[in-house]
């Protein structure tokens, strides 16, 4: 195969180096927080079983699976008229398992599987790929991560309040300073569509408002009147699509609002109590929006849903989720309720990279090159080389007797502050030589000075 | 779909908290040590294209691939003909991808994409899972990590060194000390051919030779007979079997058997070096056994190769590498010399277990349960909640109001050491009860108390 025609799967990425350095500052800044907030890690199969993935994510997710052919002769279980019916008809007999669409399916799964063994609450994290046959577009990958905590086996609406301040915290560890947290309830749209004259369809008028920012007002009017909506209710409706503000800004217009609604007001005494106990949290500033009009696409949502937008950054939302009360009933253990935040690392990064946010350095790069000057010296390289280790600091030992040169060109590329250069002369006089890659400059240092350098760093 | 019939893909594994705490604990320390040795983290993505893959691995590998059906009509590029020619014929035209089977290939067909913006040598390491569809048995399974570090673009021996000292280090940190790092040298293979007088068929002897743990020396012996060796070469051949051992024992006697193959001789002074580099490193123990019939089954190796067991574990190797001399020339770059090693965190987690090795406690598990006594006191335990997880303790608050006992046994079942009691009283009297989940024992503590307790742990 000629290198010309190598290449990697449409929206699937390598992670170089420098990609990864940052990548793993924000997996690990999300994880730190899901565990100080003791949630506990699960994983489960990149592979499931079709009967375990199909039919959970809508027709279109269907299609988006990816599916793995079952191994060995795949067309065993087959005839020629499985063929001739076509590739729907055909697909269960060639293939039982898929990849994993995205993390709240396997969780579902996993607590029905273990329901005994599972001691209730039970608060999981889970940061895998997950995979998706989308087309590729800005920000969207056919590979992407997936991080998520879930608390499930309990309604209290403290464990809102609680994502509400791992959001704050997760962000204010990126750095992330200029962000919202809109949060709704699936009853506070209910109610909407009771006082608008249009109960019971809630679900259409969701799919529509879902679109408000990506099509603007007037187009969700058209599409609604399409469905049917009468103008009096779109004129009910409509002045929803500028409230959106402040928890302290909008409670009271809303109260007034949903009144006759009792569903509606059961909702927006909700999202008060979440308010109250994020205050209680002694959060400062929760950046916390109250939005009419969020709806999420996902059906199984049935309380508080939240979206997470990062203002000034073109990517959409970086974080959504929400409480369903029956996630575990598609697999046959009905009435567990539960709640749960999905973070995309993916467009965190992204968002990250376009406000430039990624000002830390990593921790771990290398901090020292050591170059040994001619074979002789190579020894007591390898001993400085183990000392610098011990001593926590990563080291390498440049492998390949070349010009200074090429080890300079190579230090300077890998990011490497110190150069050591060890020769005969400086194993006779006790001192090496340490090269400092900002500046330049060279000074000649016992290897204890060395250390003391390098540990005040 | 009923909770009974539930189940994931044989092979594969979820991996609840417990387990996760352990694994997390082996990446952790994997990784740090990688570090510490200058290698860059690398991640490709799951999927490659077959075309990548294919031809790779021998005939068995091809058939132990994951191939991924096209999406949308994957029967649209196909002809009824395609279907009646049979699996073999049809699968080129229904799948274009498969997942990926090691971080091999894919580390090789990244280094020839990037070529001209990588920096050479080029020291990466890779931390993913890989998929087979091997037939499961126990410490086999279809979905497993490997841990892989690498250097490429060198032939320096000082890598070779640097990879004894890894596996030293990774293996101190998980307190693993009674392992051996078996040694060998494609050279010393192919000299060990042309002296028992079998010049050029070091491929035979090696494939038989791997198998000496698993079947012994007599079925070694036979299998090679019945491959034309002569009993004379055979003769030769047997005290090899004998011949394991330290470094220092074993040397002259492999000097004075292989004199007569300069090739063979070449191997051994490479091996001669490696241990003096190691040396160097002032490595105590390297637990370095020059073992001559260790083959390792994979074609590209072409120098040094390592093998590591756990001594006591029932588990086959654990790790495992070597040097390869043209391992990107698949893909169109040739002459790239290289050495790299490979983790098997699914064995190490086994034999650690069998070996009763984790001992150390996860230093992120949940510190600390909150439980409200009434909902008058909730504001008050959450503003507490929040200062714990300022000051670093990783802190929950029971979400239900329910009896003492619900909250205690979650304690007691995720192993959280302290629970703290807070109520009308402990509010006004400026004490919190504290309760020590392994004696029992209760007090009443102020706040500062509490935190004085818990940063002294």
């Amino acid at each position: 195969m000629s290198s010309s025609h190598l290449g990697i799967p449409k929206g699937t990425r390598d992670f170089g180096p420098q990609t990864m350095a940052k990548r793993q500052y924000i997996f690990r800044n999300i994880r730190a927080v899901f565990e100080r907030f003791a949630f506990q890690p699960l994983e489960t199969p990149s592979m499931e079983n079709l009967s375990v993935l199909s039919g959970k994510y809508g027709d279109e997710g269907d299609q988006l699976l990816y599916k793995i052919l079952n191994s060995g002769d795949y067309l065993k279980a087959t005839s020629e008229a499985d063929y001739q019916q076509g590739f729907v008809e055909l697909l269960p007999k060639i293939a039982s398992k898929g990849l994993r669409y995205d993390l709240t399916v396997p969780f579902a799964r996993y607590v029905v599987m273990n329901r005994h063994a599972i001691t209730f609450p039970f608060k999981r994290y889970q940061m895998q790929p997950v995979w998706r046959a989308d087309r590729p577009q800005k920000g969207r990958y056919r590979e992407f991560y997936q991080c998520d905590a879930d608390v499930i086996g309990t309604n209290s609406l403290l464990c809102e309040a609680e994502i509400v301040a791992m959001i704050n915290a997760i962000f204010e560890r990126l750095h992330i300073n200029d962000y919202s947290i809109q949060i709704n309830h699936r009853k506070l749209l209910n109610g909407i569509s009771e006082v608008i004259g249009a109960p019971g369809r809630q679900t259409e008028l969701a799919v529509s408002l879902d679109k408000l920012n990506k099509i603007g007002p007037q187009k969700v009017l058209g599409e609604l009147e399409a469905k049917g909506f009468k103008q009096n209710q779109l004129d009910l409706l409509s002045p929803l699509f500028d409230w959106s503000g402040s928890y302290q800004e909008l409670q009271p217009v809303l109260s007034e609002y949903i009144k006759d609604s009792p569903e509606g007001a059961a909702g927006l005494a909700d999202l008060n109590l979440v308010y109250d106990h994020v205050s209680s949290l002694g959060i400062e500033n929760p950046r916390l929006i109250i939005n009419p009009c969020l709806a999420r696409g996902l059906a199984y949502y049935t309380g508080t849903i939240f979206e997470v937008t990062i203002n000034n950054a073109q990517i959409g939302s970086v974080c959504g989720g929400g409480r369903y009360d029956d996630l575990t009933g598609i697999f046959g253990l009905p009435g567990v309720s539960g709640v749960g935040i999905s973070f995309g690392v993916d467009r965190i990064y992204d968002a990250m990279e376009q406000l430039n946010l990624f000002i830390e350095q990593e921790s771990n790069a290398c901090q020292v090159l050591l170059i040994a000057m001619d074979p002789a010296s190579e020894p007591h390289a390898l001993g400085l080389l183990s000392k610098l280790r011990s001593n926590q600091v990563s080291a390498e030992l440049y492998p390949d007797r070349v010009k200074l040169k090429k080890p300079l060109n190579y230090a300077n590329k890998k990011g490497i502050p110190l150069v050591v250069l060890i020769g005969s002369d400086e194993i006779k006089s006790g001192k090496i030589s340490v090269k400092y890659m900002d500046t330049g400059d060279q000074e000649e240092l016992t290897e204890a000075q060395l250390f003391g350098k390098l540990l005040e760093t």
